[in-house]
């Protein structure tokens, strides 16, 4: 075991940092030219669900219920569909609406049609609401906090915590009126693993809001992408919600895209009737319908629910490995320094790698000049800035196992070398 | 030839009267049960295009310069759908983005995005003006009116001419720094049939405007729906409002939905550069791209712009008849009574029919009460409102032609009575 960094005297620390400069030179020699920044499929990943691309075949034009498919209609998208989602997740399939592409198109429209016109329980247009804020868990999904610094809310961040969010601050935090709403990816959270406890998810459902229309984004994209054959729990919000009285609280997401192929995707949004019926009053003047020859095709290929299932788990022997290998050097190459934590997550498609504070954007830089490209230095932050500068999102499922191996390799020298700089620097100025 | 009812002495009057209620009777005995209410394309219609259930097919899913379509990316959309239809549509590929479903999808978003954020010629959002104004040529497309009706534009009807909207009223409104846009169906228009002039669009890229974010939405829905071999004339309005100084006036709109198959469309976007990237700008924070195999699907359905030209000739050879039924029986059925006129449309999916005013809902309740659905009256109205209470929207694609035959047959009979019926009425209040 390393000695911690900050207990190495200055002659230990100098000859560190000359063997990790050389190790530098030597990465930055192989001219590498890797890519850990997007959490996308693979290929392996992607040739799993081929047949989709002649799905759902010829003359296979009628959903069960005998809509032909090919035709106008249907803002809900088809009953097979819908079905066969509602029981993967674990929702009534009454609660639940197929639309197109991914979840991340619906979160956009439920917030823009609610800054326009209000939700069904809104007194006004959020537009109207200029002091307007969103509680963003950090670090978090960086898509989701550019869809609430578009429509301009003030984003305030939550600390995530082993078992979510941290509860005391977000109850705190939502009696403000000016609190409209909140984003959540309960189960192996982009990008730090974690999966919500029962608890954190009731008391969500439970919790007072000062706004009347408080909503939370509940983006459930990860609910079957584990690495082992037991799924996380996974609660029925909507019904908990219901019962706690708060029957409107929850838009819940859902999408194919990291099951099938995400450049063809079936999203979902589940919902009370409530809500449902208000999104579907402005959604049916949005358009006629979504593409349910895609839902079709996704309908015969699964099967069933099992189907997906079954599905899932080619999903985790091409990930797992990964995962373990970025797991397995970070703790090698890093283990006992002091200079990192990470977390170690059991699926979904991130890892979330802390460094010493104040050195992730000089890891970026460094790992950047030796041809790695990682995701931006606190683009998992709110206007993409972490106010620590030390978190890192580690995205390992596009490229190949030996790609990920040789990038984290070189990643685990950018971190060990930043923080020796970041000391260096720090006992100069002492 | 008939006398025209107006010049029926009361006896010829009562003579016809009593003939026509019989014939009424006859007809509410034969239990129908028809519908021409939506431009949905056939069952037959749809089978033209079979072969897209099992496109792009296994192991093809590659867009030509190599991107995988499996995979998330590519907010434009493929290049090769892009490029085949450019050419069909005669505009630069370039210009042209390629997205999901249909096209009213597109334009509500463009109208949304403008309404929170402004266009890129706008000094501040939509939303802010709260007189904005909308022009809309009548009768026009219900779609389009529901959509500037969300978003609380005061909408001002603009008399369609033979040769397009009234371009001298056109001129005149907008002047009005209040008026923000303009829907537009340039060819084959919804209901009418009628395709603008090259003046009408030339005038239309030129004119001043009040506004200096003032924006045409050219839904050009119908650009290659001809019935005859002879396509009507489709100017590059793109180009044209580039070399008149207004180079982001038209927002361009079309999609496969009457071609291929409506419940698994592509829509496309043509417009200015800088459009574009305005649009590009929000649409990227809304998605991550769109349903890019069904874009790879539809290039391998057409193969070229030829094929989709091809495609159309069959879609004639199904339409033409349907539309020469209901212009056969109009004729025969009611030509010299002067109680209707309506247009005979050489491509498109829709009739416009004018009764005598203020008897359209009187014919819509007696064709309903025969069991014969048409389009409520006033539908191609804002706010469903016809001003004159005459005008009936007929769209004889969906029903096999016996249907479209009997069904009409009806409609000419509820047309005359309600003619008389009025005349009575009339004729006892003077």
């Amino acid at each position: 075991m390393a000695t911690p960094l900050n207990e190495m005297n200055p002659q230990e620390c100098e000859a560190l940092a000359k063997d990790v400069r050389e190790r530098y030179a030597e990465l930055k020699a192989k001219n590498l030219n890797l890519d850990l920044t997007r959490g996308k499929p693979s290929s392996e990943q992607l040739d799993f669900s081929q047949d989709l691309l002649a799905l759902p075949g010829t003359d296979n034009y009628r959903a069960k219920d005998g809509v032909d498919v090919r035709n106008y209609g249907g803002v809900d998208g088809i009953v097979d569909i819908r079905e066969l989602w509602a029981e993967l997740i674990g929702v009534d399939a009454e609660n639940l609406i197929a639309g197109d592409a991914s979840s991340l198109n619906i979160m956009f429209d439920l917030i823009s049609f609610a800054f326009a016109f209000g939700t069904n329980d809104s007194p006004q247009p959020w537009s109207k609401e200029p002091g307007a804020k969103w509680l963003c868990p950090v670090p978090g999904y960086d898509r989701h906090f550019t869809i609430t610094e578009q429509f301009g809310f003030e984003m305030v961040n939550v600390p995530m915590l082993a078992d979510g969010p941290d509860m005391d601050v977000v109850e705190d935090l939502a009696r403000d009126p000016n609190v409209k709403g909140m984003w959540c990816v309960p189960i192996f959270s982009n990008p730090t693993g974690v999966t919500y406890s029962r608890e954190t998810a009731e008391r969500l459902a439970t919790m007072e809001t000062g706004a009347p229309d408080f909503r939370i984004v509940w983006d459930n994209a990860y609910a079957v992408h584990a690495f082992t054959d037991e799924l996380p729990e996974n609660p029925n919000v909507i019904e908990i919600a219901a019962e706690k009285g708060n029957p409107n609280r929850f838009w819940y997401m859902s999408s194919t895209s990291k099951i099938t192929h995400a450049g063809a995707g079936v999203a979902f949004f589940a919902s009370s009737k409530e809500n449902l019926d208000w999104y579907r009053s402005i959604a049916g003047v949005r358009g006629i319908g979504p593409n349910k020859e895609n839902q079709l095709a996704h309908a015969a290929l699964f099967g069933d629910a099992e189907g997906a299932r079954a599905l899932m788990r080619k999903h985790a022997g091409s990930l797992a490995p990964k995962f373990e290998a970025v797991i397995g050097i970070l703790g090698e190459r890093l283990g006992g320094y002091g200079v990192a934590e990470w977390t170690e997550p059991k699926g979904g498609y991130f890892i979330s790698l802390d460094v010493v504070p104040g050195t992730a954007t000089r890891v970026w830089e460094l790992a950047k000049e030796a041809g790695i490209n990682l995701t931006k230095a606190g683009s998992a932050f709110p206007h993409g800035t972490d106010p620590d500068n030390r978190n890192i999102r580690l995205a390992p499922s596009l490229p190949p196992l030996d790609e990920v191996t040789d990038a984290m390799d070189g990643v685990a020298i950018c971190v060990l070398l930043a923080a020796i700089e970041h000391r260096i620097e720090h006992r100069g100025a002492q």
